[in-house]
């Protein structure tokens, strides 16, 4: 059966989905775009419902990413309907709604030699959406996400971070749990700061390393700045003297992996 | 006099100025904030008004901001007035407008051993913007935007530049002027692609560089791939194998700096 109308409850409800507090209660949230419902199934998310519209969406494209839903959970939509639920420009039919997962500490399995990105009080969420995206391709061993601002599953996480909320291991805790964890795991943390005495090229990330990144207004917290064994910048050559957090973060993530020759 | 009227003709000529038409046909664009408005003065940008919303506007922070111009020419508004030209979140109560400048290659002044970054088709302002203000940390010669799908004074990318855009050479043109230019100043061209047999840490970019970028979804033209002295990748580890084209440029930008010991 065909979903036409907007003021169909399922669809009502995934509007709402996009306030925080909706996705708490109702323990959802949503995925927008066929691509990333493909990297939550394999990322064994549990996907309750998917949403398509057929004349938008091009099933060849990624041609499995059906087949492992119950039809019955697979409803379709008209273009009207798309056009209120989706949240994205340029999107390709696919809206599904599925269970976060825990983002606790201890279920993060970290390689031999761990690079991990942690983020205190990360407030934008085009920017942690961004980050998870560059964790992804550098393939680091997590993202710690320290009293964040916004949750990961705010829509605009998960859009900018094209399924890298998905693909990598990411961990919500205090900041003093986060430094137990680094210390427990022998992982040295490194403290990105404008005035930081110590250029990040100089530092060897080819050990088990953490860096951490504060806010792009206020920086990093003196309970970070002391935890961590060395402040580190990156060179600020020009006027503006500041870097988005999510530059920064590839920055030194990709001189690290540099160093590990990967 | 305080203006309080949403109906004031300046008022809404602030507002008509956030389309590109407009911008064109009355060769003036709009500044948000103290510090860019600095910057913009800083770079001689002729700022015809400024409107303050003095309830809102820290003098101690920027103090001199307001000294060079005529006393005529600054307007004082009221909150209401600021909320409806104000375009950023957390603005700090001034508005200016101001004349572009000419981007033309003529007007770029190169350094002795230059590093430049060339934007094909860069679609999203907030993209320009970004890696104009990463283009100012890394002090980079110039950046050349080659048949932008935005022009430079977009209101979003005034914004995520943060002043980026006055304190960056920029020049836009098209992808055959651009090449011509870099031939004639001894620049080799560097394409960044994802299918590169070459990975950008093996790169000497210690002599004359620069560094080509295509937009996210159809990368490069073949005329920059062909133009290009070599095709260069960053190592994709992950499951989504692709990055922002803010952040890959950031990655390029900062390694040359490295490799230049700057």
């Amino acid at each position: 059966m065909l979903i036409t109308s907007l003021q169909n409850p399922s669809v009502k409800n995934i509007v709402k989905l996009a306030k925080s507090r909706e996705r708490k209660e109702q323990q959802l949230f949503v995925i927008e775009g066929a691509r990333e419902l493909s990297l939550a199934l394999q990322s064994d998310y549990i996907v309750e419902s998917v949403y398509v519209c057929w004349e938008m969406f091009e099933k060849t494209k990624y041609p499995g990413v059906l087949d492992s839903m119950e039809e019955k959970n697979v409803l379709d939509i008209s273009p009207e309907v798309f056009g209120k639920i989706a949240y994205r420009e340029n999107s390709d039919g696919v809206v599904a709604i599925a269970k976060p997962k825990l983002h606790t500490l201890e279920y993060i399995k970290l390689s031999g030699n761990p690079f991990v990105i942690v983020l205190e009080a990360v407030e934008k969420p085009g920017n942690l959406g961004a980050i998870l995206r560059t964790a992804d391709a550098a393939a680091v061993d997590a993202v710690v996400v320290c009293d964040p601002q916004t949750d990961l599953y705010n829509p605009n996480v998960v859009r900018s971070s094209v399924g890298g909320i998905f693909t990598v291991q990411t961990a919500v805790c205090s900041s003093g749990d986060a430094a137990e964890w680094l210390k427990n795991n022998n992982i040295t943390p490194y403290a990105a700061e404008l005035q930081a005495a110590e250029f990040y090229q100089n530092i060897d990330f080819r050990t088990p390393s953490a860096i951490v990144m504060g806010t792009e207004a206020e920086g990093l917290t003196d309970f970070w700045l002391k935890t961590a064994a060395k402040r580190i910048k990156i060179p600020m050559r020009g006027k503006i003297d500041s870097l988005n957090v999510s530059v920064s973060t590839a920055v030194l993530t990709f001189e690290a992996m540099r160093q590990r020759g990967s």
